[in-house]
């Protein structure tokens, strides 16, 4: 049985600076290479030694071993060096699928992330995110419903069991990636029609933007993917009651069934571990919004929000 | 007008570690003297220079001028040192004010607020709080109504211009210190009957305990006290909602008047800088949590949502 604490210290799992003792934080960051793009001083994504030593790097990266840094060159010659860059990454993962330099990669597929904090629009492809150590971004919507007593019950769908990332465990009834181009409440319209048929109007009307969900994490053998990658990431949550006449069924491949549980049943799923990571640490900030741990119940109560909203070290603010 | 970076940042005004830069954060931290109570390796809260020069240190403090330490000292022979710690300093504080030692520091009031962290029941006047840099703990309760047509109105005191801490500025409605021996939600009940009074079976039953809100904040003029001392902070927050029947008006000196606000009036005054500090930083939050500031019209989001949620340096879970 793992503490509220616990559950979220699976999904942020970075050490922190530390006042007294930042030594557990410093041998954390030391061995990173920091990515950097053109005419930008700010880093925006952190590289393990591994991933340096197994890219094949091509001439429009200029790696810096002394400095550990990594440059994303700009073009000579080419007027927009801005669509050069997003080339020259395509062209860069490409070649590391040819030689097949990370088995555990996965497919190309065409979805496109966004470079978080990048002066310009450029995007990179979702499951090389993590080998770049880039903020990922989703929007995850808590969907609920009560009962005739008022009692809240969850719909909670469990991915499937073929799923390469965290197969069989319990997710968020609307959830997914924010992509290149599009807003957080975007990809949840987008995911609330794609992946639960809800309709576009209820979700228009009756869904609240909440806040986000922040995270340092290094992925471990349950992600699916290379192991020891750093992932901070972002999730924009939503919460959505919904009345008695909806109801969830799987509609692709990546679910298998819908669940409609109590805070109780919600409670001791996340405790058995049986939540992807991210979503568990979703339905604790719902539970921290809607009352259902106090500081008077959770001795850890305070270090648990502040864990749920970790500061990400590549997000710049336009006004910093 | 203040953009809502810029309202949290009046709360939040001590600058954080940096990946590629930590010169701020170093210059900040640099000067601070921790605080240490006996038999305990973490410390507790931050002195600066000033409080360590003109503070007249008794034989119950060790200073360690090298290390940047004051150490509250085990008193020798005395079976309950606890007790004796308590003692201690409320000795040291006595003698500070009999030697007018801060002119600014107020008057000794019956309150004692628990030093965080510490491994035993140990307090600390209200008053002296600022001075030793301990984190400060209060719980502040938004209080709102909804017109016929479903709009929010806020319930927003002003407090009263005598005040000698942030005289004239807009409140929550409820709010307070949470003192030795008391629970957040305790403490908003006490509050709720003493500053409001509002009926308790209302608020037993309506309020919702909805996270917290946390800062590192540097005294400036405003505050009223000495200026320059560290006051790490977290608010427990909680929502209301009342009926039309609920109208609230001052029962003490401590508020001038009480106004029913929209959403756009409490904006408005946040920008106008016409808030607490502190109580802007718990609008803003349930501003974020209820979908009045979105992702889609606020750039600086999850910069805003982390800042409201800062990692103190001196909260220590057990479980840690």
């Amino acid at each position: 049985m793992r503490s509220n604490l616990e559950i979220i210290q699976e999904c942020d799992n970075f050490p922190y600076p530390d006042l007294t003792n930042n030594e557990a934080y410093t041998k954390a960051t030391a061995p990173l290479w920091l990515f950097f793009l053109p005419d930008d001083p700010e880093p925006h994504g952190f590289l393990i030694q591994s991933v340096i030593d197994r890219m094949p790097w091509t001439s429009s990266f200029r790696l810096d071993p002394h400095r550990k840094e990594v440059h994303l060159l700009k073009a000579e010659g080419r007027k927009n060096w801005q669509a050069a860059c997003n080339e020259a990454i395509d062209e860069l993962l490409d070649l590391a699928r040819a030689q097949n330099a990370f088995p555990r990669l996965g497919r190309k597929r065409d979805e496109y992330f966004p470079i978080v904090g990048a002066k310009f629009d450029i995007g990179i492809e979702r499951s090389a995110m993590s080998l770049f150590g880039i903020v990922g971004q989703g929007a995850h919507m808590t969907v609920y419903t009560r009962t005739s007593t008022g009692k809240m019950m969850f719909w909670i769908p469990r991915r499937n069991a073929n799923k390469s990332t965290y197969p069989n465990m319990l997710d968020q009834a609307v959830a997914g990636g924010v992509a290149t181009g599009e807003t957080p409440f975007e990809c949840i319209l987008r995911e609330a029609g794609e992946e639960a048929a809800l309709d576009e109007e209820v979700v228009m009307r009756d869904s609240v933007a909440a806040g986000t969900v922040m995270w340092w994490n290094v992925s471990d053998e349950k992600a699916g993917g290379e192991v020891g990658l750093m992932n901070p990431g972002v999730l924009y949550v939503y919460d959505l009651e919904v009345g008695p006449e909806v109801v969830f069924k799987p509609v692709d491949d990546d679910i298998q069934s819908f669940h409609l549980m109590s805070v109780e049943e919600v409670r001791d799923a996340m405790r058995n571990g049986e939540f992807k990571p991210s979503c568990a640490a979703v339905m604790m900030d719902f539970f921290v919004r809607h009352g259902f741990i106090t500081a008077e119940d959770e001795g850890d109560y305070v270090e648990i929000v502040s864990r749920l909203h970790r500061r990400l070290p590549f997000w710049l603010s336009p006004g910093r």
